[in-house]
């Protein structure tokens, strides 16, 4: 097995295709993963400007989708596509809908799309199913976090997949970005195009070094986690005899963080 | 096969089970469909107390179960569940997820669930995939209307199955609907819970009958539909072969709805 692995990763560079660490899957199933986003944008966590009212600190729907190493939903340093622009400024899913689905169509790149409901507060959890496929066995998501002028949580192109087996259990810590899009400084900011556009770039508690961005705290050496995904391969299951998702967690009541 | 299907009915009685509509459904393999979702909500349409800022006319995320008829999501002049209440007062979805995945591990009468991303504007789309079973072949779904005390619009217990096929394609227009757990009149009203709780009532033209409820329009017989669902079948397509989410609508910006 060892040496077929090596033959396909030459054969790939040799023959001038775009390689990525997806090639290696060798699984021969699809896996199906329950994946539960827990917010922890939690005041005591996040003192400074803590959105309370219209709107209180919350998270939007979450979007999310299983693909290959030819499809990128957004990356650290790059500019943000037109769809992450309208999902991290306003929440607006459809542009960033329309763009997965002409990737899928295109170029193949894309297996399937997935989402989870919004949480109505900074601490709260949602959950729903995704599959990977050994060809498109990467998961890229976005959630909003809001208000904000266009930050965001999320995952970029994490393999499910290791060799010739599924991954049982992944868990993330997350941390913010910035779209790059709009050059407000804090949640509440109005909106102010940026122009022209920057990279996406994650916010530290040092990074934008201003005092006056929301998550500008000088004395940490770093931000608590602002969220966390946990993604669990899912037991086969028997179409129909049992519900594909069942054992939602029991809803945490009381995540802990606190500035230290 | 008319015989057989009035002997199932009659054992179905006989037998004292409960009976439902989905009783009948006899095609042979799981459906599954895309789901659109159009906003109508626009200022033309519905100018009364029209909300333009934090937050403006929006739709929250749209959560959805495929069930038998042992199962009720919400039903017209029913008391809401405390998911729902949460749903339609806050947009939170884990009660209400957590209640179908207990529906579905307790009595079998959930297939799936399904959430669809928020839609930033009151007049835009939103899409995901559902799936149906002969045994489990109703949809129903609520998506809250954003602002607003506890108002919702959604579909109680389609049946997607005719005999022994799926439906190709369904449309429906939708309308408001108040949960009957808080008692603000307008969109933008404090809340103030409804104790004790009433049922979920239609909300009409004329009903509340109080000119300072949003949708309170004398002279008008019915209200426009503040919204509207599709669902086509998709074609079964080979896994992995092409998206499973491919052919989403181009994005209508010019949905006219005027109050005549």
């Amino acid at each position: 097995k060892v040496i077929w692995t090596v033959f396909v990763t030459i054969l790939g560079y040799a023959s001038s295709l775009p390689v990525g660490e997806d090639a290696l899957c060798t699984a021969e199933e699809l896996a199906k993963y329950r994946i539960i986003f827990t917010g922890k944008w939690s005041q005591t966590a996040f003192p400074k400007q803590y959105p309370l009212y219209r709107p209180p600190a919350q998270w939007s729907s979450l979007l999310g989708v299983t693909h290959s190493s030819d499809y990128s939903m957004w990356k650290k340093n790059e500019y943000a596509s037109n769809g992450v622009r309208d999902f991290a400024e306003k929440g607006e899913a459809w542009a960033l809908m329309k763009e997965i689905e002409e990737a899928g169509e295109k170029i193949q790149s894309v297996h399937g799309i997935f989402s989870a409901p919004a949480i109505s507060s900074g601490t709260g959890q949602t959950s729903t199913e995704l599959e990977a496929h050994p060809r498109h066995p990467l998961v890229s998501f976005v959630v909003r976090i809001v208000p904000s002028p266009d930050w965001f949580v999320g995952i970029d192109s994490l393999n499910l997949c290791e060799g010739d087996h599924w991954m049982e259990e992944v868990s993330v810590d997350l941390f913010p970005y910035d779209a790059g899009t709009d050059s407000g400084f804090t949640f509440s900011s109005p909106n102010f195009a940026t122009i022209p556009q920057d990279t996406v770039t994650e916010i530290t508690c040092s990074s934008p070094s201003h005092p006056a961005n929301s998550f500008y705290y000088p004395k940490l050496k770093i931000l608590p986690p602002i969220a966390q995904v946990t993604m669990v391969k899912i037991k086969k299951t028997q179409l129909g005899l049992s519900a594909p998702f069942i054992n939602l967690p029991a809803k945490s009541n009381e995540i802990i963080d606190t500035v230290s």
